[in-house]
């Protein structure tokens, strides 16, 4: 505990010192244009979540890459997303048409890909091998393009088992929470959790997978990027309705570009104890979703829904950063 | 009456001692991980409301298993769901496929089983006989592997025909409405309903299945295993628009699961008279739903619809157990 109260960041003033001021000479898409690859048969609720909450945040654009059967649900919850219907499932792919739909899909994400000021990978994403090689590949692609990635779900899945997709790249955040988090402590360090010295396991771990940012979800967040560990512990809420993971993975997204261009510019002489960008901007996503979880479990209880949390993400960032 | 007025059971002391305290530690599906069996062509309503209550209630993951075609419009109520198209009707079935299409189906719902704490099958499921048999076949599946079972709707057409499904399975449910309840009697006791000495019949009807637990569903609704009765009858609304049974069964299975846990844990020592956590869990759903309608109505008077109710799940609990 002693360890843990020593590294509590003051995430509040992390999110002040990145938050853009807004600028009526500022035009669309300087706030964030973000992208999110999930979304199948299966699953189309994570997605969408992910997506609505980068625009909550303060995103000027979200985009969801899915299936084609997943995109009208996707497009029905709100017309403020822009939905891509490109993805493609083994069920629906002769073995002879793979090869031409990965170019394809490749192609169509590609088309977009420069605008894109980060990448969420997992949401919703399912388990298809084919549909999970393409995704590998987008990766690849968004790596090449130096576009940072958060991975999360089922993306996480992907890179427990190909470690490579991510090791090295600085951009990279994985978001793993208790059982994605066992799975990769025993893929990476071949070992289990240790709960007694988190930090110190969790330092190790992203500097084994050649610093990535990892930000390990409980009832304290830590965060990594193999050189430093924050926690975060304010606010939150007892409840624990699915959904939560992917209103933090849209959220980072959007703190860590916006952590992105403030440390890119010249006139940043911010007094943040850590200039990594991915790592501000797991902080300040853990601390609002916390706040907004807090403030959404106020007002409805034990009956607290995914949904009711993201009506509340604007008044949590308006509290801690006001617009004005 | 006088009958009536001596079995009627402390239905918010019921509710309090078995609503697990909301504490930080626990994480995503400890709350309750519910499915709904249902959801075909014509039906996409009822599952949507049974899964929905669930979340309201408090379960932290909620399910659908339905047809393929209901799912994207299931999907399209609430991103909250976790929607599975993986159910088949007749129409869409050549003979010679429906021995592989019930294994693909099976092995579907299998991957799932062990996670969820209680199912619920039939809201909008829909009298198929392809679908009913592929049914069948899950509640076994269920019942090996001691999973709690809510049948409601067109599940109880499915079991009033085929008992041995249910029979001496104690942690079985039936939920059935006037009609529903009029067949049940008419098969198993040979007989017609008795409105003079109801709790006795009720008795001797639960008993003949083998000690399932029965909620017949009334003006005062009656609870028996077998061994005991008890009836609900505070609060309640005029209004009887349909779907209200759909918000019981939901909410019966959530409290059902937290009946469970609670019965099962070392520490307990409640004073409640009866130990079933199926008579607990009907006790309590019964009671939240009666609560909600009332609040509905006084709101909404005639024009009150089952969304409405759904809406007031989340403060009819808190007024009773208030999460902190």
């Amino acid at each position: 505990m002693q360890a843990l109260r020593s590294i509590e960041v003051d995430s509040e003033s992390v999110i002040r010192a990145i938050t853009p001021a807004l600028d009526p000479t500022r035009h669309k898409g300087q706030a964030g244009n973000i992208a999110v690859i999930g979304g199948c048969r299966e699953y189309t609720g994570a997605p969408y979540f992910a997506a609505i909450s980068a625009l909550k945040i303060g995103a000027d654009l979200s985009h969801v890459f899915c299936t084609k059967n997943a995109a009208p649900v996707i497009k029905s919850y709100s017309p403020e997303l822009i939905v891509h219907p490109v993805l493609e499932e083994s069920y629906s792919v002769g073995e002879e048409n793979k090869r031409s739909i990965t170019s394809k899909v490749l192609a169509e994400v590609d088309k977009w890909m420069e605008r894109f000021n980060c990448l969420v990978v997992g949401p919703g994403l399912g388990r298809d091998p084919f549909l999970l090689d393409c995704v590998s590949e987008l990766v690849r692609h968004a790596r090449q393009s130096n576009i940072p990635i958060v991975i999360d779900g089922d993306g996480l899945f992907l890179v427990t088992n190909n470690l490579d997709l991510v090791r090295g790249y600085p951009l990279a955040v994985l978001t793993p929470n208790v059982n994605e988090y066992k799975r990769l402590v025993q893929k990476v360090l071949s070992s289990e959790v240790n709960d007694v010295d988190a930090p110190k396991q969790l330092l190790s771990l992203a500097k084994k997978i050649g610093g990535v940012t990892i930000l390990r979800k409980g009832n304290s967040d830590l965060v990594s990027d193999g050189d430093t560990v924050k926690s975060v512990s304010i606010y939150g809420s007892p409840r624990r309705c699915g959904g939560q993971g992917d209103i933090l993975s849209g959220s980072v997204a959007v703190f860590l570009s916006w952590a992105r261009q403030r440390m890119l510019a010249a006139d940043s002489n911010s007094n943040l104890s850590c200039k990594n960008p991915t790592v501000l901007g797991c902080v300040a996503g853990s601390a609002i979703l916390r706040k907004a979880a807090s403030l959404a479990f106020l007002k409805k209880k034990r009956s607290t829904v995914t949904g009711d949390i993201i009506e509340c993400l604007g008044q949590s960032l308006e509290d801690i950063s006001p617009a004005s």
